[in-house]
C-alpha cells in the first residue's frame, strides 16, 4: 500500500505546472546550423549565444514595465484623487500605489536604480536613466511636504517618506543611499546630499551591531546576524567611502564582508547560510539562495571602487572568488538556481539566478575571475533568466519578502510573483553586464562541439583538426 | 530519440500518486489571518502553530486504533476459538492474531508502550496507559500458559511468547525490556520482574558482541553492527541502570553509544550508515532514516536515566546533538524525512520523521539543544507527521521492516504501509512531546513575518518597530 | 501566483515520458515465493539475482546487433554500389556506413572489441569474436587500399580510415590501438603488428602532454586535461608493456593514472570531474558520469596486466578504490547511475552505468574490493542496465558524445541515442563479468530478507536462527 507522503510529492510535482503564464521550450540551440544533427537535443531555455540587440531588447521591456508601474505623484489614499495642494500637508497624503504595488522608496526600488545606471553606463542609453533622474527629482521635489506631513499627523510607518524621514533598519537606508550616491556620481537627478547624509549616518553609525562591529538585528532574536545585509550596507558604506574619500568607510565595509563571513559563511560548501543567532550560533543552516546573491553582489559593488591598494582588497577578493565558486557549482540544469541553493527539489528562483549571473558576469569582465570557467556558466544564467522575462517586461519566478527562518518548509513553500520586486533590479543589473560581456575583447565565445568555450584571446592557441 | 531510463523516472512520478489514501493540501497557514495576503502561499503540510487540543486528539485517534488492533486473547490458530482451558496447554494456542498483525511482544510494541507511557507522563491521561496495563497484566497471567506450552510442545520461533521465554536477539529482549522497567517505574501493570530478569539478562550478557564490547549480530554477515540495534540495547541497559543503581549497565550503555557511534556515524554528514560489517569496515555506506531514528531516540533515552555525574553524559550528549544537527539539516520541504536521508528523491518515511520530530522536540524541553533554532523544526516536524495519522488513527507512509542491505535499490523501493508498527510508537512519542513544547514556559512562540521563531523568555528583547 | 520556472520543471518531468519505446516495470521479485508478502514491494528495474543464462542471451542479443550493423564492405559514398577493383583507388570509395552509423576504426569500437573478448573468455563461446575477427580481417585486407587512396586524393579526415593512416589524437589511437593488442594476445584476427606500432607510437610518443608528462589535449582551451583520457591512453599503454615487456610503458601509465588523478579527482567526493583547464585550474567542476566511467575503467584494465611487483601497482588499485567508493555511494535506486554523478535530478545514463557495474564486479572477481559491499552494488547496476537492453539488442539511454563543457545546461540536456555507440563495449563487459561474478566460488549469494547479500565461503558463519 502507497501512502500520503507520496501524495505530497505527487502535489508537489503537480503544482509545477500550474499558473505558468505563456508557453516556453523546449528550445534547439539555433547557433547549430544543422537541423538534423542527432548531437544535438534540445532544452528548456533558449541555449545559445545570445545576440546585444536581444539583450538590450529584454532590458528595454523590464524598463518600460517598471517606467509604467511606478508613478511619483501625490494622491488621497482613500480616493487616489491628486494632491494639489502641497502648501498644507493632510494626513491622507500618499505616494501614488501601482498596480505592482512596488515602493519607490524600498531597498528593492534601490537595486533597480543600481540596474538602470549600469545599463546606461554599459550601452550608453541615457532612456534607462530617464527613470532614476525621475523617480530622485520627485524625492528633491516631496521630502519637504512629507517631512511636514510628519511634523503635523505623526504618521510614523505610514508617511510614505518614512524610510527618508526617519530610517530604522538597514533595509530602509543601505540600497537606496547607494543609489543615490552612484547617481549622484553619474550625474543623475538632482542634489540629494541632505539625504544622504541621513541615509549614509544610519548604516555607519546608527545600526546595531553586535560587540564586535558587525551590523546586526534585533529580530527575528535578540541579536541575529542577515546574510542579506551584506548588500543592505556595504554597498552604502563603500559609496559612502568613494563620495567622501574617508578611509573608514572602507574599513567598515571590509570589516563588515569578513566578519559576515566568517560567521556566516560555510567554507565546506562555499556558501552563506541565511544567517546567524547570538545565542545559538550553531543552528541549522538554510542556504537561502537570495542571501547569497545579496552577499556576492555586496561583495562586488565594494570592489568596484575598493582602492587597490586598500589592505583588505584581496581578502574581499578572496572571499567573493570563493563564494562564486560555491555558487558557480550548483547552478542547475536550467541556467538558474534554486530557492534553496543546495537543493535541488526547491524551485527555481529568479532573483537569485539574476545576481549571480551579473556577479559573475561582472567579475570576469573586471578581471576577478576566469572567463574560461565562468563565461559558459554567466551565458547560461541569462539563457535561463531571459525566459524569466515576459512579453509585459516582468520577471517571473522571483520568492517574495522571506524573512530569516529556522525551517525549510517555509523557505520551500514561499511563494513566487511577478509583483516581487526583488526580481527586476538583478535582473537589469545581469543583462547589463552580459551585454558587456558579450563585446568583452578578452576573448573569443567558441561555439564547438555543440557548446560554449570561452578563449582567452592573448596566448590562447586551440586545435580542432584532431576532430572528425 | 529519448530512452527507457527516463521511463523509469516519470513511472516512479506517476507512482507517487498511486494509493494516496485521502485528500490532503494544499493548506494555508490559519495563523495569518489576512486572507489577501500575497506573501502567505500554500503549504503540502498543515504548517501553523498546533494546539494541545490537535495533538491530544491525534495521539487518542491512535491510541484507539492500537487498542482495537491488540487483543490481548488466547485463541485456537486454526479456528480462532478462544482457548478456555489454561491448564492443558494444546499446540495450536497462540495470541490472538488482528488485522494490522501487529505481534504484542515485537520490539516495535515495546515503543507503542513507550509512547503511551510518555503521554500519559505529559498530558496526566490515564486512558493512554490503560493498553499498556492490559498488555502487561495478559503477560503475567498467560505467560505459565505458553511455558508449559513450550515445554510440552516445542514449538520454539512459533510459540507466541517465544520473545519472552526464549530471546534470542536484541529485537527480542531490549525495547520491551525497557518498556517493562518504565511501566514499572510508572507503577502501570503486575510485578513483572521475573521477565526483567530474563530479557535484561540477554541485552547485558548475552548478545553476541564484537571482541571490543559493542553489541553486534551475526547477519547478515558473519559480524555486523546495526545502528538500530543502539535502540535495541541502550534503553534496556540505561532502564536497568536506574532499576539497580548498578553503574556498570550505565557504562554499558554509554560504551555502546561511544563505539557504534566510532563505527557508524560519519562525522562528514553527521549522520550515521546503517550498519557495519567486520569484514568490509569500508563499504559502501546507507544513510537509512529509521537506522538514525533509533540511535538518536536510544541516546535521548539513555540520557533520561544517566546520572549527569557520570564520565560519559557530556560525551553522549555532544554525540547526540551532533547527530541531531546533521539530521535536522536534512528535513524536507514537507518537514518530514526521507527514507535515505541524504537522497531528496527518495519517499518521505514517518517512522523515521517520528523519531526525529521525538527527539528534538525533547532534546529542546530537557535543555540539551536550543530552542531558536530546533523548534520550529520540531514544529514543522509535526506539521508534516500530523498529515500522516489518518482518520482511523492509522499512521501512514512508514517503511515496512528492513534488513541492513548493501544496495540502494532495496532501500528505495521498500514498500510503506499502515500495518508497520513501526511508525506508531514514535507518533505517539513525538506527540507526546510537542505537547509539552507547546506548553514550555521557557520561549515564546512568535509567529512573525508569516514563520515560526521560538524566543527565549529569558533575556531576550527583540524589536520589530523597523518593519514595514 | 506561480511562475514560469515551475513550468521549466513541469516540462522536464514530461519530457521523461517522451519516447519510451517499450514498456517496463514495475517489476516484483522472482527470488521472493510468496505472493502475498506484504513486506516485499515492487522495483522499477528486474531486481533479482540474475542467471548466467538470461545474462548470455542479453550478450548475444547486443552482439548480432552489433554484428548486423556493422558491414565490413567498402563502397561507393555517394550511390552506395560495392567497390570491386581495388587495385586502382578512388576518392569516393568509403567503408559502407550502416543504420547506426557505427564507425568500425572509432575509440567506441575498441571497447566493443574489449567487451566481445571478455565475453569470450569468460563463456568459452567464440561466436563472441567472430565479429571482431572480421572487423581485424577488413583492416589488414583494406588498409593498403585507403593507403593508396590517401595519397592520391589526400583526403585526410575524409578518408574512411583516416584513424589507422594518421592518427592525430587519443580518440584515433589508444582505445583500438589496446583492443588490437588484446586481440592479438588471444590469438584472434590476423597480424597487425604494423598498425598497433603507428598507434601505439602516436599514444606514447607523440600525444600533447602538458610539461609534467601528463597526456593533455588543445581543446576546448589551449592546455586541457580530460579524465576520458585516461582510457583513451591508459590500457594502449599497459598493454605495450605487456606485449613489449617494457617496464616504460607501464611507468607511463601508472604515471598518468596518478597524475590525471591528481589534477581532476575530488578527494572529498570521490570522484573525477570531468576535465581542467591549465588556464583555469579552480574553475568550476562537471562529475560527468561517463568521465568517471572511462577513468575506473582505465584503472581496471592497468591492474589486469601491470605486474605486482611494479612500485605504482598499489597506488593505482588505491586509487582505483577510492573512485569506486565514491561511485558505488551515488548509485541511484534504480541500480542506474546519473548522468551528473552528483545531480539526480539529472538523467540515468547507460554507458557510465555499464562501465561502473562491469568495474565493480571485475574489481570484486579480481579480489581488488570485496564482494561483501560491493557485489549487491553491481547486481543492482546489472539490474538496472539489462532494462535498458531492448529486444532488438539495442542498448538505451546511452548519452551521445560529449565534449568537455563549462556549464550544467549542456550536460543535463545532452540527448540519449541508441545510436550512441558509447553504450555497447561497456554493457557487453558488465554482462560478461556479471556471468563471472554469477559463478564466484568465492562467496554465496544469499537471498535473506528479500535482498541479497554476498557472503564469502570462506570462514563465514552467518545465523539466523534469531530471525521471525
Amino acid at each position: 500500500m502507497k501512502t500520503q507522503n507520496k501524495l505530497f510529492a505527487a502535489l508537489t510535482a503537480l503544482s509545477l505546472l500550474a499558473g505558468a503564464t505563456h508557453a516556453a521550450g523546449p528550445y534547439r540551440n539555433p547557433d547549430n546550423k544543422n537541423p538534423r544533427d542527432v548531437g544535438e537535443g534540445t532544452y528548456p531555455v533558449p541555449y545559445k549565444k545570445p545576440t546585444v540587440a536581444e539583450i538590450g531588447e529584454a532590458l528595454h521591456r523590464i524598463r518600460g514595465y517598471m517606467d509604467a508601474t511606478t508613478p511619483t505623484r501625490v494622491v488621497h489614499k482613500a480616493t487616489g484623487a491628486p494632491i494639489t495642494d502641497f502648501a498644507n500637508p493632510v494626513a491622507e497624503a500618499i505616494t501614488s500605489p501601482s498596480d505592482g504595488d512596488f515602493g519607490i522608496q524600498v531597498y528593492e526600488m534601490g537595486v533597480v536604480h543600481a540596474g538602470l545606471l549600469r545599463a546606461a553606463q554599459i550601452t550608453g542609453d541615457k532612456r534607462f536613466t530617464d527613470m532614476t533622474a525621475r523617480h530622485l527629482q520627485f524625492f528633491a521635489d516631496k521630502l519637504p511636504y512629507f517631512r511636514a506631513q510628519e511634523q503635523k499627523f505623526k504618521l510614523q510607518r505610514a508617511n510614505s517618506f518614512s524610510r527618508f524621514l526617519d530610517p530604522r533598519a538597514l533595509d530602509d537606508a543601505g540600497s537606496m543611499c547607494a543609489a543615490l550616491m552612484r547617481a549622484r556620481a553619474a550625474g543623475i537627478g538632482p542634489d540629494l546630499s541632505a539625504q544622504i547624509a541621513v541615509c549614509g549616518d544610519w548604516v555607519a553609525n546608527k545600526q546595531y551591531r553586535l560587540a564586535d562591529g558587525t551590523l546586526a538585528r534585533k529580530r527575528p532574536q535578540t541579536s541575529s546576524l542577515w546574510a542579506d545585509d551584506m548588500y543592505m550596507s556595504v554597498p552604502a558604506l563603500a559609496e559612502l567611502g568613494r563620495m567622501t574619500g574617508k578611509r573608514a568607510h572602507f574599513d567598515d565595509a571590509v570589516k563588515n564582508v569578513l566578519q559576515m563571513s566568517a560567521y556566516m559563511f560555510n567554507k565546506d560548501k562555499n556558501i552563506y547560510t541565511h544567517g546567524w543567532h547570538a545565542d545559538n550560533p550553531d543552528a541549522p543552516r538554510f542556504y537561502w539562495a537570495r542571501a547569497n546573491g545579496w552577499s556576492v553582489l555586496a561583495m562586488s559593488d565594494l570592489l568596484d571602487v575598493l582602492p587597490k591598494s586598500h589592505p583588505g582588497y584581496n581578502k574581499v577578493l578572496a572571499q567573493l572568488r570563493a563564494a562564486l565558486h560555491g555558487v558557480a557549482e550548483l547552478q542547475s540544469g536550467t541556467g538558474l538556481w534554486h530557492q534553496m541553493l543546495d537543493r535541488n527539489d526547491s524551485y527555481l528562483e529568479a532573483s537569485a539566478s539574476a545576481m549571480f549571473t551579473y556577479t559573475i558576469a561582472h567579475a570576469i569582465n573586471e578581471g576577478w575571475i576566469s572567463a574560461v570557467g565562468y563565461g559558459p556558466i554567466a551565458q547560461a544564467g541569462w539563457a535561463g533568466l531571459s525566459a524569466q522575462i515576459n512579453a509585459k517586461g516582468q520577471v517571473e519566478g522571483t520568492c517574495v519578502g522571506t524573512t530569516f527562518a529556522s525551517d525549510q518548509t517555509y523557505y520551500y513553500n514561499r511563494p513566487t510573483s511577478v509583483h516581487a520586486l526583488h526580481g527586476y533590479g538583478p535582473t537589469l543589473l545581469a543583462g547589463a553586464e552580459m551585454i558587456r560581456l558579450m563585446n568583452n575583447p578578452a576573448f573569443a565565445i567558441e561555439h564547438r562541439v555543440r557548446t560554449y568555450h570561452y578563449v582567452p584571446k592573448q596566448g590562447a592557441k586551440t586545435d580542432y583538426s584532431e576532430h572528425h
